[in-house]
Parts: C-alpha cells; sequence; structure tokens
C-alpha cells in the first residue's frame, strides 16, 4: 500500500481514469462524483453497472451475468422470492414503529435468541451494523464502568463518530478514539512454527489492557469480527481467541462479538463465527445478511449487561425493528433454517477451499489459502518464502476476474488477500465457475 | 415532569400498569420487556396493538380504526401504493449497494437536490436521521476546524454516541458532550410583550458563542430542527432562525437544518423547513418521512463544506443508498409532487388550525395552539395567566384521546404541548374526526 492509503480504497475506481471508459459508464461514474461527492468509491479499474440480481448473479444492462463471490448482504441469495415475498406483503399491511404492540418483532427476536447460547436473553433493533457496534460499546462502557476498547489494527466496525475511531481501516485520516488500542489479528500464516496463535494474539491483548490500565481508562471490551475480514480473514485455529477473552474478562472487561461479517451461518460449522471458537459473549452484534439488504441490524445482550444501560436511558430507533424489516429478517432466518443452508455453506465451503488449494499448489505467489464455510482468503505474496504483500498483483487478479465477468475484492493490511465471500447459495457448479476463470487469471496475472 | 424523568416518558406505558390490561395485551406485553429489555418505551397507559394501516388509519386486531395524529413516518399514508408497488418491484429486481454504478441513486440524487437552495450540490445516503446528523456534525467540525456544537434545551438529534450527547431530551442520565452548548429554543408563546423571538433566541446564542470560544473550542455548527419539535413546536414567526444564523457565521461556524422532522413538505408553506425562515444551510439532513418507513436518510450539503471532509475520508454505508430504499424514496418524491401534496398540506394544516383555536377559545387550560402546516402544538396550561405547564392535563388528554382511538403524543420541556402531526394524507373528514373526539376528552378532563 502507498503511505496514506487505505485498504478500503485498494479496489477503488480513479476518476482520473474515466477517460479509458465506455460513453455510458463514464457519464454515470461523473455524475455520481458530482453528486455524490468524493467520500464515496467505486469498485474497479473499469467500474460494474449492475441493473438485476438472482440467486448468485448479478447481471448488467446488456443482459450480462456476473458470478458474486463478493456480496455478504443477499446471504440467501439476490431477490431470495420468499423475503422479496415477504416485504412486499408487510409493506402493504402495516409499516410502524416499536412505541406500538406488534407480535412479529417479538417472534423474531425469540427465534433469533434461540440460535445464541441461552445466557443471551435480550435482542434490540437498529439500522445498521454500525449503529449497533455504537450502542455495544456505550453498553460495554456502563456495564464495565471502564472507557478502554481493544480492536485489531485493521479493524472496520463501522461509520459512526465512535465506531470510525474504532476502524483504522478507514485509513491515517481518521482519529482512533483516546480509549482505544489496537493489537496484531491472529494470523496463523504468519505466526512462528511452534507458537500458538491464541497466545500470540492473548500477548498483544495484555499489552494492550497494561496501557489501558496505565492510561487510567480501564477495560470495557475486547471487539472484534471472528473472521477478522478487514484484517485479512482468519479464521483458523478455532479457538485461538479463547486465552485474550478471558485476560480481557480478568481485567473487567466484556467480549463484543461483530458478527455483522460471520454471522448467519457464513462459516458454516456454526451458525455464529464466536461459536466457532467455543466462546459465549456478553455482546452480540449483526448486520448485513440479517435482512438480505433490507436494513436491519441487532444487539443480543446478556440482560445484566444490557441493563445497566437500559434501566438508566431510553433507546429508540425509529425504523429499527419495525414490521417490514422485522419480515425480511424473519424470511431470512426461516430460509436459512428450511433450505438447510448451513449444511450446505459446510459442503461447498469446503470444497471451494480444496479446489482453490488444488490451484495453488502449483502457484508461486499463492502463499496461503484459508476459509471458513464460504468466507475465504487467498493471500497473494511476493513469494512463498517472503511472504511478503503482493497488493498489486492481488489487484491485478481483482481486475482479470472483475473483466471475465467474476466479482471478488481484496482486504488485509497489505491489500494483499482476495476475499471471497459469495452469497450462501453460491453452489458447486458457481465453485466451478469461479476456478475456471481464476484459473485463468492466475495464468495471465504470472 | 418528576425530577430524574424525560419527556421521551412522558407518554410511556408503565410496565408496573400491566395488571389493568387485558389478558393478550399484559402477554405482549410481557414477552416484549424480557426481550426487548428496559430500553424501549411503549406509548400509553393501555399500549395499543397494531396490525394493519391505511392512509391516515390504524387498525388493532379486532379491526378497530385508530385516527392516526401522529406519525410522520408514513408521511404519503400508511402502506401509499405508489410506495408499495416500487419496493415489491425493486426488491425482486436487484437490492444491492452504492459501490457499483446504479442510475437510480443518481436520478433520486438530482431530484432531492432540484429542491434544496442552488448552493446545495451534493447528496449522501445513510440508513436513519442519527446516522445524518452523526455525519453533519463531523462534517462541520471538519469544515470549521471547530468542536463547539449549539443545540436547543429540549432537543433530540438521534441515538448514536456522538448526536446522543446533543439529545438533552434523552434526560439527566445522558451526559451531553464536553462541546455542546444548550440554548433555550425560541418559544412566541413565553417572550415577553414587545421582545423579538430572534433576538431573544440570538441572545442565547451569543452566549453559547462566548462559552465555546472561551472554552477553546470554538463553533463548529448551530443544529436546531427549524420545528423544534421536542422543544414544543415552535414554528413562528417564520424568519426568526435568522439572526442567530448570522451569529453563527460570524464566528466561523455553519448552520445544520435538522430536518428529520419538518421536512418533505410537512410544515406546508415551504418543502424544507429551514426555508420558512429564509436561509441557507450549509448542511441539511433529512430521514423519517423519507422513504415512508423504509429505512432511508440524507445528508445534503453545499459541496465545498462536505469536501472539506470527504476528500480526506471514505465513508461507506452499507445499506445506505440501495435501489430498494432509493425506489421507495422515489416514489415518495414523486407522490408528493404528482398529488399536490404540499398544497393540500397547506389547506387542510391552516383550517385544523382554525378548528383547534375555536375549540380552545372557550377552555381555560389551553394556552395556545400553533403550528405551521401539518405540524401543530397546543399547549396545555394550569391558566391562561400564569403558562404554567400542565403535564398531568397533557397526559390525560393524550391518554382520553387513545381510549377514543385517536393517537397523538407530548413533547415540549414541560412534557405538557400536545403533539399533533399526521400523516400528510389526513384531509378534511380526519380534522373532524379529530375535532369531534378532542372536543368530547377537553369536556371529559376539565
Amino acid at each position: 500500500m502507498s503511505p496514506g492509503s487505505t485498504v478500503l480504497d485498494a479496489n477503488a475506481f480513479n476518476p482520473a481514469s474515466a477517460v479509458y471508459l465506455d460513453h455510458e459508464t463514464a457519464e454515470l461514474a461523473r455524475r455520481r462524483a458530482e453528486l455524490l461527492g468524493p467520500a464515496y468509491r467505486l469498485f474497479y479499474k473499469t467500474p460494474v453497472h449492475l441493473v438485476r440480481g438472482d440467486g448468485a448473479r448479478l447481471f448488467d444492462p446488456q443482459g450480462n451475468a456476473y458470478l458474486d463471490v463478493y456480496n455478504n448482504v443477499a446471504s440467501v441469495g439476490h431477490c431470495n422470492p420468499r423475503v422479496v415475498e415477504a416485504v412486499a406483503r408487510q409493506a402493504a399491511t402495516l409499516n410502524t414503529h416499536t412505541r406500538y404492540l406488534h407480535g412479529a418483532v417479538l417472534d423474531y427476536a425469540e427465534d433469533l435468541l434461540a440460535t445464541t447460547p441461552p445466557a443471551l436473553t435480550r435482542a434490540m433493533f437498529m439500522c445498521t451494523g454500525s449503529e449497533a457496534n455504537d450502542l455495544a460499546v456505550r453498553v460495554a462502557q456502563a456495564y464495565t464502568g471502564h472507557r478502554g476498547v481493544i480492536i485489531t489494527q485493521e479493524a472496520y466496525h463501522g461509520n459512526t463518530d465512535l465506531v470510525s475511531g474504532l476502524s483504522p481501516a478507514l485509513g491515517e485520516a481518521q482519529p482512533l478514539g483516546e480509549a482505544v488500542r489496537t493489537v496484531p489479528a491472529p494470523d496463523a500464516y504468519r505466526t512462528a512454527p511452534g507458537q500458538d496463535v491464541g497466545l500470540v494474539f492473548a500477548a498483544g491483548v495484555a499489552e494492550a489492557i497494561a496501557s489501558l490500565q496505565q492510561a487510567g481508562l480501564g477495560v470495557a471490551a475486547l471487539l472484534v469480527d471472528s473472521a477478522f475480514s478487514s484484517d485479512g480473514v482468519h479464521p483458523d485455529p478455532a479457538g485461538f481467541l479463547t486465552p485474550a477473552v478471558e485476560q480481557v474478562r480478568a481485567a473487567g472487561g466484556i467480549f463484543i462479538a461483530d458478527e455483522v461479517q460471520p454471522g448467519f451461518a457464513r462459516t458454516g460449522a456454526t451458525f455464529w463465527g464466536f461459536a466457532r471458537h467455543g466462546l459465549v459473549p456478553e455482546l452480540i452484534t449483526t448486520g448485513k445478511p440479517m435482512g438480505n439488504g433490507i436494513p436491519i441490524a441487532g444487539l443480543m445482550a446478556q440482560a445484566p449487561v444490557l441493563d445497566a444501560f437500559a434501566l438508566r436511558l431510553p433507546y429508540f430507533n425509529t425504523f429499527g425493528g419495525n414490521p417490514v424489516s422485522i419480515a425480511a429478517a424473519q424470511a431470512v432466518l426461516d430460509e436459512i433454517r428450511q433450505t438447510g443452508l448451513q449444511r450446505h455453506v459446510c459442503e461447498v465451503g469446503a470444497e471451494f477451499l480444496r479446489e482453490l488449494r488444488t490451484a495453488a499448489a502449483g502457484c508461486e505467489f499463492i502463499g496461503d489459502v484459508r476459509g471458513a464455510g464460504l468466507y475465504l482468503g487467498v493471500e497473494i505474496v511476493a513469494n512463498q518464502d517472503s511472504k511478503v504483500p503482493d497488493a498489486a498483483r492481488a489487484l491485478a487478479i481483482v481486475d482479470g476476474l472483475r473483466e471475465r465477468r467474476v466479482l471478488t475484492s481484496v482486504c488485509g493490511s497489505g491489500g494483499n488477500v482476495l476475499k471471497l465471500r459469495p452469497p450462501l447459495v453460491f453452489g458447486l457448479p458457481e465453485v466451478d465457475w469461479f476456478m475456471t476463470e481464476f484459473t485463468a487469471v492466475l495464468k495471465a496475472v504470472r
């Protein structure tokens, strides 16, 4: 990465390149830059214009199909009929807020809490993962009486003022909060042989705890995404989070599982990412896949933790938990349960991982292939000995795939990890489709 | 108000009263308290269970119709067919995010910006008014290089960490931000004869400016809702905001118009609330009525102001500006324009105000009736001479109306102002319906 740039920018369209685009695309990009302003990022050297979606496929105005290997929001498939029908029906019936009684939000809260450890008995609803994390941190601070929050070095937890300060992935222009400490993400690929990933991570957390205590801030929470998405996808070995969480609790803090990315069956073996590590969080936040694109997010909590905040302060989120968003969320949960989607994710994810490892075996610039369920990372390096991140080649692969109408992106502090995170309905034919194009692109960038 | 309580609590159901409810309502309230926790508030001594909506009416499971004189989200009517159809169609076609090109978000941005003064040329989209205000304050701070924000004493600007600290309406348990100063809201009813509402307000703002400058914080923004909703609805005399805004600009700050409540034709004479005051804000935020209940919010900006933030930092809101939310918002804007809704609001609002004033003329405990368009406030006082707020009687009226299936609530620092804020499709028959029940309730609480 060049100094001052961010991983979020790594795969961004550069408006200066508009001259290379066809007229229609250039015109859309120009209007966009003028109307939406410079905070927005388009993906790809040649941006993609999409008008239709179906399952794991997206379509441009000419009717060309793109394979979606990136989007985790449309988790049960683009335009999933059950979700579309539920949203249309509820929108035509009633859409109001939680200051009147409505049964659906309670039925959904029960169903959702049934997927979590029994200690979590409360659910609150908001519209975005950012709002969920923002509230979770405030709840942690109210419960513990401490200020400090520990996150990973390339974390992204959202876009409000508070959680932007917990999102180093936004780049150096974004100051971190004064009560924030960052630690290196668990990284099995770069952990020295004989060392334990979990203990190395815990050692970083111990330093952060000491620093927060020295500053008189105390430890309110360890806030991590158990898939370590923006840190480069680090799922294994399952269980590595336990020593760090134990230390945080010993220091009087709690564990907030940011499940915005790994939750809702994404990692296959378990419904929630933290469950792979055998942990019971005090707080769980979720967002992206919860309503298959209809804005809804949630905070699930152990009652004594939440109540330390909630008995003192009211919280109202106008659209949070509204009947239409709840109908979408209920349809997503029903779809996951009734179609056996979690088992599908396990099976397809395992096959995808095998195929990627086979392709990687003959390729000197693929350093590592890792993943859990349908969240996979392919690390592109200068060579397998040095393990030096090769962001340029990773980007060339992403752009090569885009030219072949396969949608992916990159992540990791080096901007060199291919992020493969398709809708969960992605099946074996889609794995074949991806592997065909990926193999061709690997040859082309060699 | 009793010490420690908040206006947001004034009309809240007390769970200790569940024993007085019918079995079905009590059971819903019990599940709700257990599942959602104590931060949630239900309206009314006897909560309302709603299952269907249509125009300005809501229905309980027994099919009883309630007149909605409160809800500003379903602004173009509960279950507006144009919005329902647009949402259903787009949900079945494509729902993704702003990192791919999509024409609809640009078309909508153009249409939306056409309703604002020409100096505002940029629009960004998020999911809630809270997110819009959170971002607006950060933009103001980046542009001005100052920290200080001036708000009114009973303001409510949202629920994130940052904007909760700008929301004294949340009560004393919510600390305000250290760079926040509160000023008394403009209040024509309690301004001494011969005094100018705008100059009194500006004097408060001048004190706040001096305090912020003394503290070395400087003035980033005056952030107000031009309908002063949670302060008790204070629309008149139009123009009263100008001297305060001029002072803030002279101190290097900007004016953020929080249009979450007054925007989208609510005040009748103008499309935006600030426009009644002849002002051009640097930033405009909006939310509630924008998508008729589908979560969408916006920040509109003068380009140099926004770009001070946006050239330094990326901003991505996963669901913000997604095609389904944009389809809902476009349908709302089309409905307002194509049905002449703004003129309807003017006409019906004027008649509503006349009728209320007629009813008030013979009533010693109505101190003031005021409003703009379909945002009206009726101030309940001990008597017309003392002007002492009578929260108990205001609440009795709200509960009396609820028993007659008419939905309203209260606002204002005294918890004594009836807040009348129906869907904009509210017509003359609904004014008659309300006045019949209101007259009966006034007699009953005498």
